[in-house]
């Protein structure tokens, strides 16, 4: 496995993930960063797929400064990911719609992840592994502990990835709506619509049998990932 | 404003739309490409940014057979989509993490939608403002009729691009873990653990004067963008 790099406190500063625009609303404080990586589920891949870019879906985790996602062999996007093309992964958490007076100060509130950087595939059995766990834990902690592991032929047909975090920044809006002056007078209602990612009760596979007991990190589920 | 185009039942098969693999999860019909769209409030924009991708979540309406996506003339990955170079937006509904009974099969269940095209920049002050409309109804259906309209200078300060709804493919799984023969008996516990987006009660601006009364959209909006 490779050396783990040294940790640091915030992603680099390149051309392409320096701020321009709305710069209160962005950092590259690290641990900000990997607050949201780690509360998103899904994150979005693009790579240039010919000549078009292609924004895929993906489930992926976080071990320390890195990310992994996996996925089959045959899937095109990951395996252009594990080429090593430049690439952009994103993760993105809306917190509230935001109803301004006015149309045009209608926004989100969001909280927002952009790493640039090249994947690679993971070779090494041990570090598939280690992602492989890292990959049920994110989903549900403690799920890799009382799943079967893959056997050597499933870690043959996975393809896993790594991906660095240190190129990128977070963006963040919150707060309510900011409206004109002349218009803080109108009667029109003007506020957020609060938006969270929540888990419903957990719905057991028709086939269990009557030995299998539901664990703490699917019965306790929505306390858990529901922000506070 | 430039002449609606003609309803058709799917998407163009080209070769980038054309589903490569899990063909069974991937659909070019219209109807569920329209659906997914409508139900998500959040998508993410592709476009390549010299030589790097670039992911940008943004919010969007739909309308008939196009997007719209707006934002401030500033905005970097918005004034590319605009100029027309290939992108790819993508919308993904998170619906369940699937946990199987081997680590190998675990998955999501989700509902994602990819297009590819290019947009072009909306010049025209009445499409301008159907656009800003849509916008606004997509986040809160009824809010066009109450905010206060964008002016002729904030209309100039807002880059409005529309993109077509006719090229890429929806692609959906549902369902519980599909796990091996051999794994079935195991007493591990396998299932789904469903996700919503869920809207909380409306948080007022503190600065609403007491004539200010909450709209319904605003007030029952935990019930309807809930799937039931």
């Amino acid at each position: 496995m490779p050396p783990v790099p040294e940790e640091t406190a915030g992603l680099a500063l390149t051309d392409r993930s320096t701020l321009r625009r709305l710069k209160e609303r962005g950092t590259h404080e690290r641990a900000v960063v990997e607050a949201i990586l780690d509360e998103g589920l899904l994150c979005h891949v693009g790579v240039e797929d010919g000549d078009t870019p292609v924004v895929t879906p993906m489930a992926y985790a976080r071990v320390g400064e890195r990310l992994y996602l996996h996925g089959a062999p045959g899937n095109r996007t990951l395996r252009l990911l594990a080429s090593g093309v430049p690439a952009c992964i994103t993760v993105t958490l809306l917190d509230a719609l935001v109803l301004a007076r006015s149309a045009f100060h209608h926004s989100m509130n969001y909280r927002c992840v952009m790493l640039f950087g090249s994947g690679c595939p993971v070779e090494d059995d041990d570090e598939k592994l280690l992602a492989s766990a890292a990959l049920l834990d994110h989903m549900a902690p403690g799920r890799s502990a009382d799943a079967r592991p893959p056997s050597p032929s499933e870690l043959r047909s996975t393809l896993i990835v790594r991906f660095p975090i240190d190129e990128g920044a977070a963006k963040i809006r919150t707060g309510g709506p900011k409206d004109e002056e002349d218009d803080l007078s109108s009667a029109v209602w003007a506020g957020q619509i609060p938006f969270e990612a929540v888990a419903r009760p957990a719905v057991p596979d028709d086939d269990l049998p009557a030995t299998s007991v539901l664990p703490p990190y699917a019965a306790s589920y929505p306390a858990r990932r529901r922000r506070t």
